[in-house]
């Protein structure tokens, strides 16, 4: 029996990046928080304190910055994927590399078509994530999961919960017509063919399917009638693999939260699916992926 | 000397509504935290615990409810004056309501231009705000002071701050190019004579005032060339007291949420107004208020 | 008719300072939250844009930093009150200066007697806050309000609520024995003579004052037989001033965070006072304040 | 190629319970947040919307109310595995759950020895953390895996950084005593041999267990002079698995919370490790695991 290292990995959270394009009147602006995770041979580093492998974290921080000046900053997915694809070839003790981007949205302000050249307002509402990983134990492989956070949903009808297993701690009635809602997290895997296919092309397209892979999500929330929030989820995922061929798998964590009838007949008051305390806590909590069985992808170790 | 009950109120904080309207097929939703505060004759709920005068908050929460389906819930600042009224006309120790309500918007789901009739998806970005305080220790009064909060906005350009006052400890360089960025809260005070105006014209103003405010200021703060965030909150403040005869004065808390350039020097490379770090803490924090002089206003205590 | 500025004032917020006391081997650390607003002459700031008469808040968070060093870092009201007065001494624009601190505790780690030299672990729990304000547009008038926090306290019987006022919304029942609990901010101002006092003794009265007035207040809490969470209050208020002449009155805003008993009885299982729903929102807010009559007092306008 | 539902898990997240044991004068209190999640066959309520199988998590709620007065709440790893093992043994579609829990401290109000009976103070600090886990797909294997969170520890020298690796991107200098802060994070699983060991014992040591654990991080954290923060975490977690071998492995996740040191040399003023910036964003993330190798354990699928 020997007390060893186990799984470790270290870098640098949130490094929160404004990147404005001024190379016309016209600017464009990214707001990113960009986290760094390095893996490898870091053993010293940890049993006798030698930091000779270790890249600080704060030199990670420079990296990012200066990155996105020195190659700018495209989509997400590409930009974390020069990050880490620049940590496990230059520094000799990284075997992987995983950066994780989240990217707040902004609005040029202006109602007329154009907008404002340089003056924005802050989109709110979901925003949007990657996670890169670049692994190079063997050969390297690189996964790119992106995906949206506090994609916040609610249906006022269209949605029922009914014939559920009952035990002796059941009270809950049974529900034709409910209100649904959830902040949703989703995170999809794109496939390993997409994410080694052609650069140029493959640029182009980041922005244009997280867009339209949203507006699946969104589509199939308003259009099934839902007999279970699993029920939902497991449509939204399947379209979306339908749909995207690029798109391996996908998961969701989806709170229910719950909004509950208030009762106002104690005051002669009706209340016909009208008027709802929308509570905090507890909330249900539903897990859930949906993948695509596919012989040629690389597996789903994320 | 004498220890006594010096001011004071009480009341139930953040009832989280939400109001369904589904009369037809094409719902529509409010969803709203509602704050009341009571002032009146409460001493011995206090010195003596005595609580014969005291509305429960459980029942103001009750109250709150059942307005949403009694009277439904139009513009806030109409649904905090139905709430505020009835408070201080019926419990016989009220002397004062204050009714604070929050809204978050939601959009219906769907790019097409109708949207989809009963699923949304949360807006986001800033939160509509009023607080309706009805007094009627002398004669009744209303004061309306509606708002937005977290409306965070950011200029690339077109914002500089120079020629300040320089002591030891100054060690900021000028800037004649920088990013002006801030999570703004505004409020603004109606002006008496417009809270006390005709009702069906009022209700049908309320929501659409709120927005084409909203919108002086987002266009001043786009346009006005910056000195500092003090110039341009007071620009912002002029224009929609000029603008709109309603509002009497507005004040605003406006973190300058600072954005520092980045050295990238030391690695070789320039870094002209593109790379920029987000800061968290501090933050610069300017407060003002415009105020419109005016003898028939009956004030501005709150 | 004109429209002009109104109030205003701006500072640097949230500087979180650290100061290490290391003359020994035996480290003592102060760990602060300090914010400064300053008032005065600053019209042309807001109207032209002129900021000739602007200390910028960078150089007020220099100050912070450079006076914990060159002066040390005493007792938070000291240490607010030293920035405070040389805001308003130095800067000519400047007419007055509001200097707000918060102090998060650290203990040695330990647990035999003297603790370690030079780790610590966070306290958590409450935090000690203090706002020093030096006005002097007409003579100098320093006044110093502390408090804490956070201080959330619970009674798990010794606490009814009864008598209370009904009306049609009222469906409350009335409580013989209940949880009582709340997250208590207390903010207390001390009589401006013993602010003027002499400094020597002043400076070794702070730390205790403030451990001394927290003592009382969960003293009270926990003894008196509570009819209402206003009726408490009330009592730890009473009884702040009446032990401590220093202080000239007492403000509370103090959430009722309710717990609601489970009915446990669709289980067959009784629930006498054992199990509760600790619910999130909403919550009762009590606010108030208890005063000393004093002709000697310079006001209360905080 | 083929569509389908990969893993997935629902449950009940957050319930907000407090446990009163009022048996005598002297109350003991239990504060918990408990989330519940089900593992199983879940098929069908996803495809088609089939909810027979589907314990609503409003009567995972119910539960764990009910359990908390039926069984009592003892040590939150016991009371996870009594909602553990019903789950998987009542409800026929279970094949396993995941019972997690959060316990906030609580200190009796008095400063003589004893403390008040029934009024108490919200310790703060630290939060205690059980994750329960029993899978019955083959044969029953119960997993407990404790932790603390939050537990903010800083020393404040006795700590250094150099001989780090360095690349185009690194300007950090060398430190060689510097502020060590970190909010910790740290979760250990107890060995299967300890976890189904005899009840009686069991239940008397899960207590004392956490409490011990946590003093050795704490005494490691104090006494080890850290090369880095990779080097004192494998020093907390190696004594930790050296001196309780009811421990299997240990992970950390520790963020480096950044103390830099103020440069005041252009105030003319020297600042020798006195002064400090304690930094929000972007931080270090340190994340680590220290395990024993064991040929009888069941692993660390976790």
């Amino acid at each position: 029996m020997t007390i060893r290292l186990g799984e470790n990995q270290y870098g640098k959270a949130e490094v929160r990046l404004v990147r404005v394009e001024r190379d016309t009147a016209r600017h464009r602006i990214r707001d990113l928080s960009v986290s760094s995770a390095l893996r490898g041979d870091f053993g010293a580093a940890h049993t006798t304190g030698d930091q000779s492998g270790v890249l600080p974290t704060d030199s990670q921080k420079n990296t990012v910055f200066s990155f996105a000046k020195e190659h700018g900053v495209g989509p997400v997915e590409e930009f974390g994927r020069l990050l880490g694809e620049h940590f496990v070839r230059t520094v000799p003790t990284v075997r992987g590399a995983r950066v994780a981007i989240e990217e707040y949205g902004w609005d040029r302000i202006g109602s007329d078509g154009a907008g404002h050249d340089h003056a924005f307002v802050a989109r709110g509402g979901a925003t949007r994530s990657t996670v890169v990983d670049v692994e190079t134990t063997r050969e390297q492989v690189t996964q790119v999961v992106s995906g949206v956070k506090d994609l916040t949903l609610l249906k006022s009808t269209g949605s029922e919960f009914r014939g559920f297993y009952q035990d002796r701690y059941t009270t809950l009635a049974e529900a034709d017509d409910r209100i649904l809602a959830t902040s949703l997290e989703a995170r999809w895997r794109y496939t390993g063919a997409y994410v080694d296919s052609d650069e140029a092309d493959r640029d182009q397209d980041w922005d244009d399917l997280h867009q339209s892979i949203t507006a699946v999500l969104l589509d199939r929330f308003a259009r099934v009638h839902s007999l279970a929030l699993q029920h939902t989820l497991y449509a939204m995922g399947e379209a979306v693999l339908a749909q995207h061929p690029q798109v391996a798998e996908i998961s969701f964590s989806a709170p229910n939260k719950h909004h509950f009838l208030v009762d106002l007949s104690p005051f002669g008051v009706e209340n016909p699916g009208e008027v709802f305390h929308a509570a905090d806590r507890p909330y249900g909590l539903i897990e859930a992926s949906v993948v695509r069985d596919d012989a040629d992808d690389p597996g789903n170790a994320w």
